[in-house]
């Protein structure tokens, strides 16, 4: 089962007119119309990745992801199943989303709130870089599941394209900083840079960082090196 | 009846100490020791400033507010009484703290992620500056109060003796900087500056923002320009 592709983003579209436009007007083109991408800035709320066989533990034998909703990055959606998670004082947190497809670990993202409701305490990681965290438990229909660790709060972060990188200068482990603009503006001064050619411009900031900084559809946002 | 005096803070001591080595040592005295005080950096969670009149409504003809703990502003304290906050939805918080003493005014400071969960739309203010602002109903152990406005994000601020905004060269009313290290080490653009002869310097952040930047007793914290 596959989501229908996803259209192309709004941002996308303004990109490309802001460009055609600068170019019909004969005028510079600003810096921010030069990338070949637009900046998204998008909120991750928590969420779990799977392996396959996590997903049949939980959801039955055979049990595949039904894809609900495309995200930016190609191929990436939102799953129409959930779980539901148990921290280590049986306070639980349900619908916990999972995003698919499947990985080859189990991984579940938390802001710090999450955490603090839950009881965890939980270090800010790569996504991937597991070695070490807290586990918890995951409730489906058909199972459970205990993860050794894998609990993590996901750093900050901007996926980019090779084309991205060079326009921007930044290497892959490398940090950028974001400054995002409004009544309560901030930088944020460690977004780990990921690059790879399936990647498209966006940055990943959790719940807490984009409420605080107030993020809204037409904040400004601005990614320095 | 009032707390006890609070004992001096250890950073405080922490600053007087790391003074006097450097003149002990002879070495040249590091900018951030040279500060008439240290700086401070606390999470204020969600709480309450009632009017005399509001205490009575919500605890009894002639009650007033228990001290409880002294907070770093002197004659500052948070009450032993809390009151439940009723949003628009009907959604409650319990045991919202009352921040003590009586102000000629009825304000409420909440996290967004509070007024997420609450279903409230909350703007960004100087606290006091609450016209035009969501109300909310209150409830007390001897009745009800409706606030018609005052439910706020408090701008980030710090508050300063003159002493130190002479120091730092800021002005009342402007914004400082605040630079976060860690590893979701980020910089709060805009700090409101308050002044008075009664203020000890303290940077007051709300718990989106102290947990957006892992803010821990350990983190270094910066005032810049």
């Amino acid at each position: 089962m596959l989501t229908a592709p996803a259209k192309p983003h709004r941002a996308e579209i303004e990109h490309a007119v802001r460009r055609l436009l600068y170019q019909r007007l004969g005028r510079p083109t600003p810096r921010a119309a030069q990338a070949p991408r637009p900046l998204l800035v998008n909120v991750s709320a928590r969420h779990c990745h799977l392996t396959p066989e996590a997903v049949e533990t939980l959801f039955g034998k055979g049990h595949e992801l039904t894809p609900m909703k495309a995200l930016y990055q190609e191929g990436q959606y939102a799953a129409k199943e959930s779980v539901t998670l148990i921290g280590p004082r049986s306070r639980v947190i349900s619908n916990l989303r999972i995003l698919g497809p499947c990985r080859d670990l189990n991984q579940v993202e938390l802001a710090y709130t999450d955490a603090i409701s839950l009881g965890f305490d939980i270090p800010v990681r790569a996504s991937g870089d597991i070695a070490g965290t807290p586990g918890c438990m995951l409730m489906g229909p058909a199972g459970f599941l205990e993860l050794p660790e894998g609990v993590i709060r996901a750093a900050p972060h901007v996926h980019m394209h090779p084309t991205d990188a060079e326009f921007y200068g930044f290497k892959p482990g490398s940090f950028a900083r974001l400054k995002i603009d409004g009544p309560v503006g901030m930088t944020f001064d460690r977004i780990l840079v990921r690059v790879s050619p399936d990647f498209k411009l966006e940055v990943h900031i959790d719940t807490d960082e984009g409420n605080a900084c107030g993020l809204g559809p037409d904040t400004p946002c601005q990614l320095l090196p």
